[in-house]
């Protein structure tokens, strides 16, 4: 059979990688898939620098869509990134040509899928995405082949490296957020912006995409409350710890009565199930399903090994000639879900305020709780400072988001908090 | 597109799910998989017995070698279970009838996995085993295509969920394992005649295939080294706690520079990694790739719902036509690997002898691991009864598996323990 030509947009150190394994183990593969890869054009930004595989006979495009549109290719990897074009532009002009795509781009998918699919499906060509959530988890797969006979209930799970890796050194060393982000971007853990990362979005557009596999809908990134971890102290770690739990950024999906539910924010896990026990750089993703129960996936989620590993994954099969619907359905038949506001989800939650120690202020926290319905189930106040600010922390009972918004601001408006209330939402699973 | 015709043989709880699937939710499942799929004919013992779903329609065959032979039928899903016939006369049967396989039979691809995926291969028909492996996780799919681009070095995990629950519960409760086990089959977690689950012989069944998949090797059942739980103590999984680890079956499968070491035997797993913490009857597979590192796969092993998710997955794939080699590469090219024995294994271990508490006792014990060159890393005697029997508990540094079985003949021969020395092997991961 004849090779599959490979053409790859963007020699970060993702595509670097890719070219890597295709130019080194091409040959190899080919019993794993039954065809023989050639890496036969790429296109980046600077054709000088040494990227650490052998160039010769491989043609170079300064323009990622003059590659998807001229090249001889039977593939088209588009791993620039970047939600908009060129890095669109490029997966459209290959689809058009009738060139199956990988990409790692979660951003363009998450805003973008429907469009894409559609295309890649008129034409009968694959569109994978395995490499844009969890890299080393083969989560995508495992959505819509592995449990592809399953009503998938919820999918839930770790999906920024970044953010695990400043959570779990502030639980080990106690330092400050801000301390410990900068040093990650020392480290080069996180961007010199890390907005994207540490504020959630990062997150959202992969949970955008593993809720569109799991529940055969469209991607539905606007339908997703989203918040960070930058309000995380080291004391709500700690207090976290002694009601026994984690705090972990995670972004949960749920299909309910009403609608699909979608929430991006960090969240207190019980010690002991799986998801807390995943530390530093590691994703991990919780599906439930009628059919399995519970099953756990857990890996690196980005670096160019797991990355790469997922691209080529993605790469292999479309060398083995198999095509699925990019989301798990055909494209036409996707739609966007009914999505349930977060004000009406409801759940437990952790809340903490700074407030001037004297008595009566338990009192007053307490009445604006009652007043919306809202039960305590644990109080602490650990430290005296007579006069002076003090933590007061709290887990409460099952409550609305409304009804706990409506305390807060009453809260607020009684002027005994120093400061905006802490709230972690509480995820037991 | 015509319907995909399922035929069924064996109606047990496996085979009357996937049934159901395939009746109730054959015309829904068509959105997944581009087919629908239809259910044609089934065989099994008893014709009378109700099974939870309609057979109108449905061909009745007696005799499975019958139906795989005659009834018109796209897809074979063998659930009887057994290494040989008729199961395997069956699968023979439709693979020569040109029709591809799904089966969960562990023992059938074990025993005759090489020689069945030949005959499949050369008609081109796909041979699916999903479900014979850890069920509720589809890890021969990840194996195979999610992970298809890494080098895997290793691959173990816990895959039998009696075992599992036993010593879950033993640990739960201090009771003994005969005291558990009678337990668990009363609850119908443990067959009437355990000895395959609790002597291993179920992990390396699983074992054999996990490795086949993850190294494109023949399952070589034969050269896996199996130990089943039926000694571990109560007093083990205290100690194991104290020294910091939990006891779990696992099977484990290595390559190294010599060959392919595969093992089955109880281990001590440190506290706080994956594996330590899989409860109960849930299943957890681990996979270290040269690109992905480390990725941890958990969900439940058995039961009908998760392997008729497992079947279904298969199932999906052959109606989406996708075919790949039963091992991962094709059966022409793959081999038995080379196997390193456990004599050339090297570990540490834990240690308990029973002796007569009495002065001089442990600087015996010390002078046979000595002899052999096994350095002691810490070692306790809690209880003290003397002239009577105590246990004397010790981790080693690593050692080789010949040296440690020389020191424990050692040990037995100077008469000073009671009875046989309890080795557990511990694995740092």
């Amino acid at each position: 059979m004849k090779a599959l030509r490979v053409g790859i947009a963007g020699l970060g150190t993702v595509g670097a990688s890719v070219a890597r394994i295709v130019v080194e183990q091409g040959e190899a593969l080919s019993a794993r898939c039954g065809r023989r890869l050639e890496l036969k054009a790429v296109s980046a930004r600077d054709k000088r620098k040494d990227r650490g595989f052998g160039m010769a006979g491989v043609e170079w495009f300064d323009d990622p869509v003059t590659l998807a549109r001229s090249a001889d290719i039977d593939l088209f990897a588009e791993l620039m990134g970047g939600e908009g074009d060129p890095a669109k532009a490029a997966v459209e002009a290959a689809l058009q040509r009738g060139v199956p795509v990988v990409t790692a781009n979660k951003a363009l998918l998450a805003h973008h899928g429907v469009e894409l699919a559609n295309a890649a499906e008129s034409k009968d060509l694959a569109l994978n995405f395995e490499a844009a959530v969890a890299g080393g988890i083969p989560i995508i797969k495992a959505l819509r082949e592995g449990l592809g006979a399953n009503r998938i209930s919820r999918v839930y799970g770790i999906l920024n490296g970044t953010c695990n890796y400043i959570l779990t050194t502030m639980e080990a060393s106690g330092r400050s957020f801000e301390d410990v982000l900068a040093e990650a971007q020392r480290l080069g853990y996180a961007e010199a912006d890390p907005t994207f990362d540490i504020g959630g979005m990062d997150t959202a557009h992969k949970l955008s995409l593993l809720a569109a596999v799991a529940f055969s809908n469209a991607p539905a990134l606007d339908g997703i409350h989203v918040e960070g971890i930058e309000r995380i102290t080291p004391l709500d770690i700690k207090f976290a710890h002694e009601f026994g739990f984690r705090i972990k950024l995670l972004g949960l999906a749920t299909r309910t009565a009403n609608g699909v539910e979608q929430r991006v924010h960090p969240a207190m896990v019980p010690l002991g199930t799986p998801l807390a026990d995943v530390d530093g750089v590691f994703n991990a993703v919780v599906a439930e399903g009628d059919l399995v129960g519970k099953s756990v996936y857990e890996g690196r989620g980005a670096g160019a090994g797991p990355t790469a590993s997922a691209v080529m994954a993605d790469v292999l099969d479309i060398a083995r000639g198999v095509r699925l619907s990019a989301f798990g359905s055909p494209a036409s038949r996707i739609q966007r879900p009914k999505i349930v506001p977060i004000s009406e989800h409801s759940g437990a939650c952790y809340l903490r305020f700074t407030v001037i120690d004297r008595p009566g202020v338990i009192a007053v926290l307490s009445r604006c709780l009652a007043d919306q319905a809202i039960s305590i189930e644990s109080m602490l106040q650990r430290s005296r400072s007579p006069g002076g600010a003090v933590p007061v922390v709290m887990i409460t009972h099952e409550a609305e988001e409304s009804a706990m918004a409506k305390a807060l601001s009453a809260v607020v408006a009684t002027g005994i908090v120093m400061e905006q209330p802490c709230m972690v939402r509480i995820e037991r699973f």
